[in-house]
């Protein structure tokens, strides 16, 4: 929980006594390379912040074919938060890609945290803020740019999760092909 | 500023001084259509409530090809949230298509209003986590749906858009030609 404690506190101070209050709405999990914490068809319960370990979220089309939306590292929050926030069915699939350590929280918990909680509720906007930013971002890129920009781009965003993901998912997120991928990786060592 | 007050209450609840004190912050503004909000290489100094009338939001590329990323009409926020947030210069341009009201407020003022009033915090965590829906399905759309797909997705989201948007600029945003929009047209008709 320290880890939480710090995560919240890069945002704004609370107090021992706030953070004891905090504290009982997150609970612990361990995940397995290859476990899924969300399945589409599945009930979100739980949205994670993530202390360790890589996840891919993917869309799974009719024929079996993957679209990766987002990888997460530390420090990052994932959910399907379509499903999450507006209490439908999973459509989103989220798999650990390295074992790893999560805390999960329900909406309940977060709306909760919210209301008792004017500091929660200023860390949640601002995490939001940033993911919106982020999403604006990635649609853009989405959008506009050549494989070379977004391999580019997702390098000099994400810099540690380059090295981590096989690069096979990373041609997926950038919508390119692996041998694409493999040019412009050798390219950017020239 | 009785729509404002409206919006905000479609969200929470607020007494009379509470709202005397949240008016303030916003300033009104008409812009006429072909009018820009934002251009590329601006200061983002607001953001923007849309009362009445019709905008899109766009990315130019170096060829001077247009990319779409978002129309709002009326109840919508919209800002090149990079821009806004991150104090950047814009990327994104804003451009009214239909004679326009739209409320201003600066990055200052919102986090004023959020720090002051837990209740406005809330307001903008809300709409921040709707915002984050619609971009999240926005992303899975656009990796993974077809044409015919993402333009029944679009009509069945925003169907009072879909009959005041030219269809040149609903192609578009949806990455497909004027014919092939034209054939997905009268197939719906059918």
């Amino acid at each position: 929980m320290d880890k939480l404690r710090k995560h919240i506190e890069a945002i704004i101070a609370i107090s021992d006594e706030e953070f004891e209050f905090v504290k009982p709405f997150f609970t612990y999990k361990r995940v397995k390379k290859h476990q899924y914490l969300t399945q589409e068809g599945d009930t979100v319960t739980f949205e994670y912040l993530i202390l360790s370990g890589v996840f891919r979220m993917f869309y799974l089309d009719n024929d079996g074919k993957e679209y990766i939306v987002q990888f997460a590292g530390e420090n990052w929050w994932m959910a399907d938060y379509q499903a999450y926030f507006k209490d439908k069915k999973a459509t989103l699939n989220i798999v650990c890609m390295e074992d790893a350590e999560v805390l999960c929280l329900t909406l309940h918990g977060r709306e909760t945290l919210s209301v008792e909680s004017h500091k929660m509720e200023h860390f949640f906007r601002v995490k939001l803020t940033n993911g919106y930013v982020a999403l604006q971002r990635r649609i853009i890129s989405l959008l506009s740019s050549s494989p070379q920009q977004r391999y580019e781009e997702f390098g000099r965003l994400y810099p540690h999760l380059m090295q981590r993901i096989p690069k096979k998912y990373i041609a997926e997120y950038l919508g390119v092909s692996r041998e694409t991928l493999s040019r412009l990786y050798s390219n950017s060592k020239v």
